[in-house]
């Protein structure tokens, strides 16, 4: 199909963020046309932050998902049971595509859904159910393929890491940070399903059943949450060089694949320890691979609506895939030289002479080039009378700062080659024109 | 299909990577059966560690290219232009799809290469020529589809990384540095590809055009490497709290496609600056999504001939995938609860009531159980007469300590409930029979 007509059901957080990426869709990479052909949710009348009027509005999700314009039927609504999995059922028996961010849905029923699925010969897609913005569940599915895979770990509830991260970086209590993360809508009114481990063991389920192809037996799952970690705990592990996270762990024993959710100490130098915040990240180990991580978002709005939407570009018609993914409706664009008005600050190294005035004329030649200094290093001069110097500038052009340092090769004081570096300033930079 | 039938051509590390990986397929979760009809390479006696006289040798790699015997050709062999690219395009004229892991052909001639295979409606794929083991030309291409890509940096070429991770860290030149890279394997007899920024440039251009469907126009990319990099520059930027690394940069401007690699400096908390030694890292920002970082093995046979297996078990017969990946023919695994034989180091937490004996009845419980203890840490008591107390233990099995903390809550001296958390040690833990 070149169009695709989605049904979506729920308009909470995610479903907004999805209806306003289709109706900016110009701007991704998407094989065709998305249209939203009807949507339903609990409240017709709730206050939203897209305007739903002009699409058609179904007071029933089942009733969405066997509408006969409805391509694929899109499930934002959350809940292990009732109307979702009712509704998902009826899709799927329908003969349509299921997209869902449902991570309890397909922890507790993945399995006979995915029997449904194959049944009818359709697709049945969660990227979204696992880690927000994280595309690890088409990277374990079908990238990984050629990895025999022994252990997935990972922290997938921003929640609770935001919770402990804070804790420990404030010196607040568990109790104080909760409340505080409430009020700021980073934790649930009712937070048990984060706190206790539970969404976490969701996701870590989903997860493992993939990397080993494993049946998804959630009884299994031992699952124990961050609601008994106190503040001594977070700061005596950091003064014994620890750090405590809410760890979720698929791996593969001789006995079948254990899968369980816990608070773990690790290392500081572990490669879950330093992800802080509401981020998630996953680390897959196993061979010929060695080990691949991958860190994002693993919440909000914006990042699990563009995995939705990743999921739903993959359903149009099976064409060979460009290799490069590009389709004839995308705009080409065309690499460009970089230009000098770009601006960012620079780091300098200069090796002086040691004698009277060098520095002085060393910062007199950047200021000529209006090139300001923000940090300055000098060392002793070395055997040779060899002085090195460090500059951190304030952000300016490239033109200028090459002006500047032609003007400093030139120096009599100067010594040799000069070092001019850009430096990222994770987002300070400015983009040129 | 059901099997698909390989001409593998260069036998490198790669090449015998992936012979490995076919004779081994039973542990991976591919699609169906690959099977190798015949290989090539330039030298057909060197000493390899496959063994390949199963397999028909081919002088030629584009007569292998187009056997009929062959359904897909692996190019494995390198180089932009030459036998490598008149064997790929023989492979596609022949309607043949291709995987390949040569970054230089698909940075030079991916634009025509692609082409040539829409014309024939087959496959090119070339996870492998990126990342090595990391899964980001998938990823771009098809998960982050729902993404307007903003920016993709990244750590593409381990020798440099490994190179400037190593000079600053043992206070050695970058000419001393290099020599031992060369001798233990790590850089090439010729690093100029690699150190000259040339191999990052490949990749980078490759991953900027996928990012922002963008002509891929390998002229525009400005080129600096690491070879004009010294110790004084490492060590001085470390004081003023930047680390510089070859950074590869694709960025979306008004103009177009920005695409560069150059040493950037950056904070020491920036995402990419804690990537050290032979990782390869990419980091791609993008609208609604924030950022998502992978990083992970960017070279060495076994992650790249993953990566390369990885792409040939897209080429089975396109059947609805199933949601969690499963074929017919995969073992199916259960989900087992975890066995309390596993053994690892557990970080313990009581509060004792201050008073003489309290730590020794501690200390004297764990004992009892066969817990010994590698770490403690006592606090003063506070004004409640309680005083906290961490212990890192050695490893002992969950049986053990759960006996163990068993004995602890009952103590007299101990105030309320203990924690008991298991330390991941990163691989240092025994997994249970």
């Amino acid at each position: 199909m070149k169009t695709v007509r989605l049904g979506i059901a729920g308009l909470g957080h995610v479903g907004c963020g999805l209806i306003d990426l289709v109706e900016r869709q110009a701007d991704l990479r998407l094989p065709g046309k998305v249209e939203i052909v009807g949507v339903s949710a609990r409240s017709r009348s709730r206050n939203r932050p897209v305007d739903i009027s002009g699409y058609r509005w179904f007071d029933d999700a089942a009733s969405l998902a066997e509408d006969s314009d409805v391509d694929v039927f899109v499930e934002l609504m959350g809940g292990s049971d009732g109307p979702a999995k009712f509704a998902v059922e009826e899709a799927l028996k329908a003969g349509k595509p299921v997209v869902t961010a449902n991570k309890a849905l397909i922890a507790m029923h993945g399995q006979a859904l995915e029997e449904l699925a194959q049944t009818k010969g359709v697709d049945l897609m969660f990227e979204a159910a696992v880690a927000g913005g994280v595309p690890i569940v088409r990277v374990l599915r079908d990238s990984l393929t050629g990895v025999a895979v022994k252990r997935v770990t990972g922290i997938l509830n921003g929640t609770c890491n935001y919770l402990t991260t804070t804790m420990l970086n404030t010196g607040r209590s568990y109790e104080d940070v909760l409340e505080e993360a409430q009020r700021l809508g980073y934790a649930e009114a009712d937070p048990t399903l984060d706190v206790s481990g539970m969404d976490a063991a969701h996701k870590a389920a989903i997860l493992a059943s993939i990397a080993f192809t494993a049946d998804l037996d959630f009884d299994k799952v031992s699952v124990k949450g961050v609601d008994t970690i106190e503040l001594v705990d977070l700061s005596f592990a950091d003064r014994l060089g620890l750090r405590i996270k809410l760890i979720t762990e698929g791996v593969l024993t001789e006995s079948g694949v254990v899968c369980r959710v816990a608070p773990m100490a690790m290392p500081i130098d572990h490669p879950l320890a330093r992800i802080d915040g509401a981020l998630n990240t996953v680390r897959v180990e196993g061979d010929p691979l060695g080990a691949v991580t991958l860190t994002g978002p693993g919440a909000g709005a914006g990042p699990t609506a563009s995995a939705v939407m990743g999921d739903i570009s993959k359903l149009f018609s099976p064409t060979a895939r460009s290799p490069f993914g590009r389709a004839a409706h995308h705009q080409v664009r065309r690499f460009v030289a970089a230009e000098p008005t770009e601006r960012c600050p620079f780091f300098v190294r200069v090796k002086l002479s040691d004698r009277p005035g060098a520095l002085a004329s060393l910062t007199e030649a950047l200021a000529l080039h209006g090139v300001s200094v923000d940090k300055l290093l000098q060392d002793s001069a070395d055997d040779n009378d060899v002085s090195p110097v460090a500059i951190v500038t304030h952000a300016c052009s490239r033109g200028e700062i090459d002006a500047a340092t032609e003007r400093l090769s030139a120096l009599e004081t100067n010594i040799g080659m000069l070092q001019v570096i850009p430096i990222d300033a994770a987002g300070k930079r400015e983009p040129g024109r």
